[in-house]
């Protein structure tokens, strides 16, 4: 049998959204998978490399209606990149016919259907929620090979997360922590918004979403998950860049001089994690296009404070990127396979 | 009689968009006129600063339904920056009221139906065409103390007819001249566009509308006025700026050694053009804000090409500052009321 | 006595740096003063409107070099925009030979020359330290009439303190105080460094300055002036925009609830501070060119954090325009004069 | 024998400049090549990843001094990113001990050592300049397998010729063809310039190098090799983007129908160009981070004009990406490899 005929089908449900298409990008050079399925609501019909002329050569199916049981008839994976809401209901019915599926919504993201239902709508299937793995591989690694239902997290988690979680494991999180985080503009995704045309976003800069953001639960529910006994004060701005999330964190500390010690731990084998440590900080281009994540801190003794400081690609590991990283894990592979271009610098 | 009961009632249709809110900035340090009336489709009922934050303490009024009725009640001067199609039945009201109407949308600025026809759609007030005055003072001065309806050049047309009358008054355009133009992205206006989105211009950079853009017939029904016995090729591009046109054009030409005596000649008087001549050509930022047009030329001999390149901001001479500028003709005021602003640079 | 001769005589030395520059911008509009003395160690002998076209028609002065008796000859006031270390010597010259002096550069920021040894170098006129007004008027307006000597304040303390200043006025700052800053690039100067380079901020964003920034110092000088109890953390970062400050702040509070008292009474005869209280909070653009600052808030009660946001421009209300808004006092003119106009908002 | 073996040894000589960054960015995934040397006047001795964070775990290098020697002893292909002039200097003893050279600078770009003379200085080696192969393998392939010196074309001559070689081998540039080119700016290298500042290239476009850029007689001379009846007009514009390179190029024709034809003639085995024809033109971002041409043309019969567009990442198929392609041709790899990564978009 043919190395050729051993790749694994793979459907991309929503494949012209920013996220669909990065996952696109990434999965086109991916040499354990075919890409045999993908749609578009807005564009079915046409040829991805019609709506995207830089995927000519490079995708060349055409695009389909977001049907699952064709999705299902032509793959063992499927990724659904679709909008809130109208996600699950077609996520279910891919698992109930027989696919695995890593949805990079919000829709199963949360264990506890109340507060997905605070933040956004009744959830239309809660009973999957317990089964449903929050695919932060760093954090859920052991659950991911035998997933039926990946939740890919959300951007501004992911890079407040993976910079938190070592603290709330070592239960240094007592207090609220601060989280200042900045995001490109694709982490909005693709529609069409007068406040995200260029000429709003350009030149600007602004702190959105302060009285709450859809992400604020879902870091809390993590954080409190690995033992934090507070939660967290979340304050996103938009960047005037494409991509990128840099996270500047605030936690008040009685020591803070074991810092390098508890990361270093944490992440010595992790193949994403670049820590940065007390030397130059994180910085968005460092990771552009990358599934990694940079962290570094400062332990200010004499103001009580750490700052620490993560920096990810919003459409890289805050979503396409941790999504082919979790299929991976999924489908036993090496975590690292389709990811380890370097980012385009400058 | 007081200073303030002699100013100009004048209003803003369309208040919102770009150009509305550009006039809205320009106006409101008008010494000479009061803003009575603005209007805006989409945010009827809000206060001007409530959508734009900047204008608090500079424009308080609050924004009503664009209603002729309403606003020739309130204004004797009329300014319609409104969609294209959308703006002459409005305009034909204001008239008919009694109002001097200043048209910011391309429904008067042809002054044949059947071109208007050919590009944007059966023209529903034919009648009006001859009337309207073509509101470039540089070419049209003499005719606006008097006109009841001025329709405001598009931005394009405006940075190529500044740079090119001089050469088709002096017989000099025999063959088509070419018009290579990179505009910012308010040139498209505000509404919600996919293509407008900050991470779709930014950090890109492409050619549009090449087999056929709305400003082409206007240069060319100028052009050929001006005495221009060919046409033009007209190729612009998307800059990922939000303001700014620069138009770079070409002109083969048997002898351009009179280029700088024609240029002075045509433009000593003109309080916006800034003649930068064989020296550092044009460059956007020098004109963000004006309503200056500056333009910089280049003969060279061995190859028969004369370059000529001018820069003006789209919403300053290429809208919006163009539109105060033919008002301020209209009313006998010096041109430059509320126009001698230098540009924000950086 | 004609209008006209009364003008005062200024002097802007360091004309071509970004805040001399808008200094320029600012003063040649403005009604009250006449530019007599420009100058610029780099570009002495050219025209400023060589170096920057823009001022064509606006600012037609020839530069000199950055001679004080030149200039005290020339001029009543003087604007320093010099470099940190070079301008103290000049300023001290110019205050002998009688002008009075604006001083935009931090040599006189502080009133202890040990903290300025600390973080430039050794204080070489530290017997002006008592005298120098710190020029932010909305705290030390009733010095600047006699001021012979203002020391305008950096463009982070600017927006820091105007946020912060209300709350330590009240004995609120119990606890060091969290300050997340972001600015455009122009806070760095017109100095080539590879840092600064187009391609090396655009598409980026990243902190810097985290080990100590020199802004630091001077915050929490003002901030225990205005009776703080505690210091501050302060993490800059640099924006891929031109212009503009951020400043996202976090005060941990027993009872939050009467900011908007607080703020009011501080700040409502204020003509430059506008309060956006609790609604859609500061961003750049609405103070981009202006001499504002804009300032938001919000309680979370059950977190027990405060969060103040500020926005200024950096060259405007951060340097320049807070410059002039100073001398406007030192004149007793309105301290409005010249600084009235709009944001160019897109 | 191993895999690794047999891989080639290669050395970059100034491996911090962004062509030198984007070689290591590129030969770092190549898996038929080893990188033994790097060098960088400026950071040697330091580690590439200590310059360029983004390399971590990609190029663990030390930087040495450009010393041929070294780079002859630890290499068999050495990729010289130097500056023009001092570029020849070092190429000449690399082959003279035995290596084989790809040079991205201009030093041995041109047959005439006078031409040389005129834009740039007198020629250091003449004598070379005979045997140096022009590295666009569209043009040039041939030559390639036995090439011991290749001169790596410059950006803007990649983008023009391979739109306009096509024209001129069917004897259809009679008149000077007219272009107008757009450049990001890391076109300019990483030198430290007050004019590649970001505050002054943002929100900023401007023409520069009209009166003679030096791309101009490397366009003119492989046009007239490939038989041009004329030269060009270029006129080179400064994009506010990082990458890029987009030409619109105009030629009066008689009859260009048969474009289409030609160009897919022309191209149609070549891996790197891409046809857009009459679709939608070429776009800068469908290049970015890639090797590739795009080209795209349109006849307009009623003005007697072509219109030839084309787009490249001028430190891909502009520079490093072409290098990495004339290397593979001289080692007999399939051209495409380590170069078959897709945009990076959005």
């Amino acid at each position: 049998m043919s190395a050729e005929k051993r790749r694994v089908r793979v459907a991309v449900l929503g494949a012209t959204g920013y996220t669909g298409v990065e996952l696109l990008r990434l999965l086109a050079r991916h040499p354990g998978v075919e890409l045999t399925h993908l749609s578009s609501e807005q564009y079915r019909g046409k040829r991805a490399d019609e709506v995207y002329p830089f995927l000519s050569g490079v995708v060349d199916a055409t695009l389909g209606a977001p049907d699952p049981a064709e999705a299902v008839a032509a793959a063992d994976i499927v990724f659904a990149a679709l909008p809130h809401g109208a996600s699950a209901a077609i996520v279910v019915e891919c698992l109930r016919r027989g696919a695995r599926v890593l949805d990079l919504s919000a829709d199963f993201r949360f264990r506890d259907a109340g507060v997905f239902a605070r933040w956004y709508d009744e959830h239309p299937a809660p009973e999957l929620l317990a089964e449903a793995v929050y695919g932060l591989p760093e954090l859920y690694r052991d659950r991911l090979p035998s997933a039926r239902l990946v939740a890919v997290p959300g951007c501004y988690p992911t890079g407040a997360l993976l910079g938190l979680t070592p603290l709330a494991r070592a239960g240094l999180l007592r207090e609220p922590v601060l989280i200042d985080a900045k995001s490109g503009t694709t982490g909005a995704g693709r529609s069409a918004k007068t406040e995200q045309l260029f000429a709003e976003v350009n030149e600007n800069f602004r702190p959105y979403g302060i009285d709450g953001h859809r992400h604020w639960p879902e870091i809390e529910q993590e954080l409190r998950a690995a033992g934090a006994a507070a939660g967290a004060v979340f304050v996103p701005h938009l960047l005037p860049v494409s991509r990128g999330i840099l996270s500047t964190m605030y936690v008040r500390l009685a020591d803070g001089s074991g810092l390098g010690d508890l990361y270093r731990r944490a992440y010595e084998k992790e193949p994403f994690v670049v820590l940065r440590g007390e030397g130059p900080p994180p910085e968005l281009r460092e990771v552009r296009g990358t599934n990694r994540c940079a962290i570094g801190w400062r332990w200010m003794p004499e103001r009580g404070v750490a700052v620490v400081i993560t920096a990810i690609d919003n459409l890289g590991k805050g979503a396409s990127g941790q999504a082919v990283q979790c299929m991976n894990a999924m489908l036993g592979l090496p975590e690292t396979t389709a990811l380890e271009h370097a980012a385009l610098v400058p």
